[in-house]
Parts: C-alpha cells; structure tokens; sequence
C-alpha cells in the first residue's frame, strides 16, 4: 500500500489495540462557547508518550518481519515520533535509534533516552536531518521508520479520527494539524472513508505554512526555514501526504504563534489540559475558520496533538490569566 | 434520609444523569512508576463547574418541591459549591445567592457570577461565612443548601465513586480529599456498598487536618485556623459526616503543601492534568500511603476533585520543572 486505505487503518486500530489504549475524547462548555459549536477535544496528548505518534510508530513496528525487526530501527525526529519509536521498539525488544535535531525541548530527549533510545543531535535542518539518519542506517543496517511519508505510519495516526467518529458518530468536521502531514493524511483517509461528507482541516503556523502554500499551489513548495514556537510542526509535506491531501480536497488554515498561545490559556483555563504549542494549533485553527465566517457543523472535532512540552516554557507561554 | 445509602446514590446518578455528564478516568504510566501500582484518576476537575461539586449541587436542586424552589437557595462556599450550585440553579431557573470568604480565587467567583448568582464577601471564617448565609436566609427566605451537611448533597458526590467502580470493577482502594466530608462520605458509602472490602482512604492538607485529629480523637475536633495552599478544603467535618466516615472506618493520611504541588506537578508533567491545590491532594495522600509502606492493591482511584485556579497562580506554584 502506497496510500493506505480505510481498511488499513481498521487494521491498525486491531493491530495496536492491546498496546495503545484509546483516548478519551474532552468538551468543556466555555470553548463550545468560545467557538460557536459543540467541540470534540480528542485528547491525544494524554497517550503513555504523550502524543498521537505512538499510533504510527506502533502500527509500522508491528508490522515489521522478524529479519527487519532484528535489524533495529531509526528515525529522525523532532521529539515526539522519537519517544514513540523508542517506546514501540522497546515493546517488540529491538534496537532504535533517533536523529534529534538541536533546540529539541529537553522533556521530548529525556522521554526517548528513558525508553532506551540511543539519541544522536544533528544540526535543526530538515537536510542534516536526513543526512544523519542515512549514516546511521548505513552503519547499523537499521530500518528507517519515517516520521510520516510511510503508509504503516499514517494509517496508525488514522486510528485518531477512527475513535473520535466512533465516539461522535455526527461529526461533521475535524480538524488536524500539519507538518510532514501524517496525521491528516490518516485524518482524511479515515473520516472521508467513513463519510465523504465530513470537512477535514489542517492547521498550521504561519511560521511554517508549507502545506497551507503547496496546497494553494497545486505543488509542493519546500521553500525557507520555519519560525514558530510550534516546534512539533517545522516537517513539510512530502510527495505521498501532499498527493493524499490534494485528493482529499485537503484545505489548511494557518495560525499565529500568538493564536497558538491564546488556545492553550483556553484549554489550559476553561479544559483544565496541558498541551504542547502543536498541540494546540488545531484548536486555534478552528477559532480562526469560526472568526472567518466558514460553516462550522454542530459538531466538530479537534485533534490535541501532544502534550510534551517543559513546565517551564509552558507557564512562561501561558503567563497571564485568562484571554480576554 | 439523614445518612444516605448506596440506593439514594444510584437515585442521584439517575437524576442526574441528563446534567451531568460522566467524567473520564484517566492513566499515567509515570505516576503508576511513582506510586507503585495501577492508579486511576477520576477527573472530577472536567465538569462544568471544573469541580465534582456540581454532582450534589444538582441532586439537592432537583429535589427541592416546587414552593422550597420558588423561595430560591442560598450557600457559603470557599468556590466550588458555589460556582455548582450557581449553575444547578439557573438550569432549573431559580434565584441562588452565595457567600464568599474574602481570599476566595478570581477564578471561583468569576465562575459563580458568570452563572447568574449573587455573590456577597464576607470575613474568611467559618463563623462569619454562616452567619452571613443565615441572614441571607432571613432577609430573602432562601433554601439553604449546605456544602457538605446535607444527605442530598452527600449522595450526589457519591456519585463519582460510582462512575469510578464501573470503570475499574476491580478497584481495591479510593482515595478522596476531605473538607467538610461531603464528598469522602459519598465516596464511603458508595464503595463499601457496592464492595466492602475496597479500602477507603481520606487526604487532607496538614494545615487543616481537623478530620484526620476528629477520627484519630474520636469525636469531633473543631479547633484553630487553617493553613494551606488548598483553599477548598479548609471546611471542618460536621456531626453527619464525622459519624458517617468513623462508622465506615475512613482513616485520613496527611500532606503538606508541599507534597501537594509536587502532586500538581506529577500531574501536569506526566497526566498533562491542570489541577487546583485541593484537586490534587488524594494523589499527594496516596504517594505518602506509598511511602509509609501501607498495602496498595493492583488498581488504586484516586479523586482529582478540582480545577479552579488562576493561571498565573497556578503557574507559580508549579514553577520548577520535572520534580526529581
């Protein structure tokens, strides 16, 4: 399978069942307030890794042979792909080992180190990235898992929005955020397979938009370094999610760092939830489409991506009292 | 019913049940590594009213005939009653006013006032806090609903321990922060109805620890000022709820507030839970039954009981990264 189909993802969902509990799915009435709608939090960063990654890293271990299993695997990361990996890799006893790049906040390392990772620092550029993680395979003979151009990996994330629909089976919309486009590639494999219907968003920095900018273009733009405090989201769309997305009729709405910042002082004051800034992107997406007029279904959902970001940093973003 | 039973709770979950939604039981690995078995953490801080007390808020309002009902209700509450029963009574449409000791959150009275009730200040003590609710009952002829003193209200909180069984059939020990016992009452008579043998256990902040010096006496100890973090629980047992938990053999352990933002700390760290002082309590409680090498069964609950605090409070106790 190049691009994975609903029925891979029914299969994922099967295949991690025992080692990914399901998430709960959160509402609180200030932000269905805030919004103008009935909001669905699906609670991702509460997963043992704190974030959705451990679907995909689970579901593409799993289905590893014995010969690539005993091989090990690797992965570049910006953290959380990372601590999953390493937990899923621990499950099944092989080797993994991770390509983090510098500026990875200290919460996400230590998560991977704990889990028996052994953690190379490359360089923050998406080029040093691979370059590394091609060294590394050179010398050990590991099996590289992608962080998202991998169909095992995207049909994992799909699990997500296979447990929200089964839990809001009138969904009419969710929204995702975007990087290297994994999770909304699995995002509109899934809802679109169980109801064409269904609008499926991305959200994304303006600080790295290139899924916003290829999808505008009908091409992949790979162009210009990020800047954003949203440091699970600096990955761009690679040929297989941008395909996925422009099939699924994709569209991406993008958010400042500050109306990233604003939606974690909503979930962190009216849904009681710590987030990481990706993990609050989608949330601020969604605020940003209701302030734009789009039509928003009695029910949407929301994908809070990931949790694991330092106490410090959280409190010195989240600094003042509640968002007027 | 001067002491409700486990039929009076199971009516209340029932009465309620269209109001108030059940609340998730959350996991950590981490804090299963901390404590030393499987803990399960009832997140009463996901309500509404970001606390478990719109459970018996609403089990009293929707008791009251239709004349009490009409004369609208009255209260004093350090916040989280008041916020609930703030909300109860605007959803069945009738006058509430509530006292508040000065000191009491933004967050508290912000909540209660949002929700349509009067709110008056008064000294931060348990003697003028009722002697202000009773010449609210004087001057308007108000129905008083008590915090805690009140069976209704004890088996609507009971109701929590009842959603937390059904999760984990298996449970052998709950632990509950206690105040003025409202909801460690409920907790009691709940799991020793539905199983005798589950252990249940009391937290309180040692700076307000009445009930742990009431049931270590023998008789109701209601002696000096409380000194804690923990706003919400600086309310003392009463007759009722004394002789309810010394007749089911509640023991009380402890914590100082210290222990009690390590407690938050956990909680944001490794259950990405935002949780107010007296919410995170039992799970202080339980860390410290830990490490006094009491017994622990496989599967633990532990009653996350609020999340009402500011944010920038908040942020300044949990200020220092991962606790070692």
């Amino acid at each position: 399978m190049s691009t994975p189909t609903l029925d891979d993802v029914r299969a994922a969902a099967a295949r991690i069942a025992s080692l990914v509990p399901p998430t709960p799915v959160l509402r609180s009435v200030a932000i269905d307030e805030w919004i103008g709608t009935r909001v669905h939090l699906k609670a991702e960063h509460l997963h043992a890794t704190g974030a959705f990654k451990l679907r995909g890293a689970t579901n593409a271990i799993l289905l590893l042979d014995e010969d690539a299993a005993a091989r090990g695997v690797a992965a570049h990361s910006s953290g959380n792909h990372a601590a999953a990996l390493a937990v899923a890799a621990a499950r099944r006893g092989i080797a993994c080992t991770v390509v983090m790049p510098e500026g990875t906040p200290s919460t996400k390392r230590a998560a991977t180190e704990a889990a028996g990772a052994q953690v190379i620092m490359c360089a923050p550029t998406l080029q040093a990235r691979a370059a590394t993680v091609a060294q590394v395979i050179a010398d050990t003979g590991a099996v590289e898992i992608h962080p998202f151009d991998d169909p095992r990996v995207i049909a994992g994330q799909g699990t997500a929005t296979l447990e929200l629909l089964e839990a809001v089976p009138g969904l009419g919309m969710v929204v995702a955020p975007v990087s290297g486009g994994g999770l909304l590639s699995g995002t509109a494999i899934t809802a679109h397979g169980i109801d064409p219907r269904v609008a499926v968003w991305g959200a994304e920095p303006t600080g790295a938009d290139d899924a916003f900018r290829s999808l505008a273009a009908g091409r992949l733009v790979l162009d210009g370094p990020s800047d954003t405090i949203a440091d699970g989201l600096v990955a761009q769309l690679s040929e297989r999610t941008f395909r996925i997305l422009r099939d699924h009729d994709v569209h991406v709405v993008t958010v400042t760092d500050q109306q990233t910042v604003d939606a974690m002082q909503r979930l962190a004051h009216d849904a009681k939830q710590l987030v990481e800034p990706s993990g609050a992107v989608a949330l601020a997406g969604l605020a940003q489409l209701a302030a734009d007029g789009v039509h928003l279904p009695l029910d949407v959902g929301v994908i809070l991506s990931g949790g694991n970001v330092d106490l410090g940093r959280w409190s010195a973003l989240v600094s003042s009292d509640r968002p007027a």
